[in-house]
């Protein structure tokens, strides 16, 4: 096994590097690609991501890469580095600062260390297997909080209209009941720091409500979670992967409450 | 009248050290008070509003004001300030940072100056009658998006299980509607930078779904987004005043098809 608190260091270089060349192009954006309906890519998460991937190989030549816009560069390598080089893209290319840089590395099936940085705030949350979970150079933890009537809930609710209709009835369904039984519900269409703030305490539940959301957005707040002593699994309560839909992550304490409110 | 502008830089003024005052004390923040159902005042609330207030009455003696914590301060006077000291308690307590400090101005019945810093970003969004409405130095306005599949929406939608139960199914109708015929939903739970966010053009709506948004969290941003091109009412296409519910604010040119989707 390779060294993980040198490829953390690593994840946190580039990711800050990232975070600059992003706010310093704030106002140079422009849409490259439109990847589905009003589904964008712009020139600056191709120049972030090639940037990344690049110091990455320079490190680990022999590593693979999964990337949201490059895609899957196999090596035949136990080793995968998932990137998102803007998690946010709408929100960059509208000035809300709700935007970050994720990097991930999973080592056969298990997510062993993730980086998320927030360049609007300086925010940088980081964690490798074992070693705990940090904002900035301070510990994070979850929330201890076990009652559904106090949870704060974070949910991605993209896309709910591309659903076929029994999946659209049984989202809107679970949306109802967090709306009516926890205490508050977000939405902020940021996953990357949804994750953190429920790592940090903040939040209790992340819940990908309409299965839309993507291994490369959530890779590294996976793992930032468990070291913050959270719980990462689907909907039927089963271990993830690059292929789950409906990711669950919770403070723990709360997670069969919270899978039963979620059962149709 | 008073110099608007002269109004607005000490409004500027007051809410960059209010701001300064909130990230020194993110980790000294202590609950004071429950003010109902995990509602929550803090001692940095009182210590802010308590700074604004005397800021304001240095100036403008004779003037009222409305606060959030400290309540209607009436001194006869044609003109009000509204103050919310901290929009976001609960994201401050919990060093998310989504929070800010609002003051606004108002005269006879008409908001005519608002200001909503964000100190963990350094957006200070500022606004005078007839001024146009800017994003620190620069002017923004709202978008030209008329079409409800395209519509990027902010939703405030706290407390809706507090709501009496035909208001809840209301509400419930309309944020499914939402979902399923918008482009995008969010839910930041600051209604003081959704605000900012339609009138910067990066949101085309926002919407008070439960009723429960008090005047004080939206009465900067409302003079904001009229600023920057767009329409504020309440549900009915009515003014807003103090005691509006359900406050509507969008990018002017979507008001009608808005409106017409949230028809129960």
């Amino acid at each position: 096994m390779i060294n993980l608190r040198g490829a953390k260091s690593l994840a946190m270089d580039l990711s800050r590097e990232s975070g600059l060349i992003l706010i310093d192009n704030l106002r140079r954006v422009k849409v490259t690609k439109i990847k589905d309906k009003l589904d964008f890519c712009t020139n600056i998460d191709i120049k972030v991501e090639r940037f990344i991937i690049r110091g990455i190989h320079r490190a680990y030549p022999d590593h693979n890469i999964l990337s949201e816009e490059a895609g899957d560069m196999k090596k035949e390598s136990d080793y995968l580095w998932v990137i998102d080089p803007i998690d946010g893209t709408k929100h960059f290319m509208k000035n809300i600062p709700l935007f970050t840089v994720s990097i991930a590395l999973q080592y056969k099936k298990e997510i062993v260390m993730g980086v998320i940085f927030n360049p609007s705030t300086h925010h940088m949350y980081h964690a490798y297997k074992g070693g705990g979970a940090y904002l900035n150079n301070r510990r994070i933890e979850v929330s201890k909080n076990n009652r559904i009537d106090h949870a704060f809930v974070a949910l991605d609710i993209s896309r709910l209209h591309h659903l076929p209709e029994i999946e659209m009835r049984n989202s809107l369904q679970r949306i109802n009941r967090m709306l009516t039984e926890t205490y508050r519900v977000r939405a902020l269409g940021v996953s990357t720091l949804e994750l953190c703030y429920l790592a940090q305490g903040a939040y209790d539940v992340y819940f990908d409500l309409t299965g839309s959301a993507k291994y490369v957005d959530v890779a590294a707040g996976l793992c930032i979670v468990k070291e913050a002593g959270g719980h990462v699994c689907d909907l039927e309560g089963k271990k993830v992967n690059r292929h789950t839909k409906h990711f669950l992550a919770t403070n723990s304490r709360i997670n069969k409450k919270i899978k039963d409110l979620l059962r149709i």
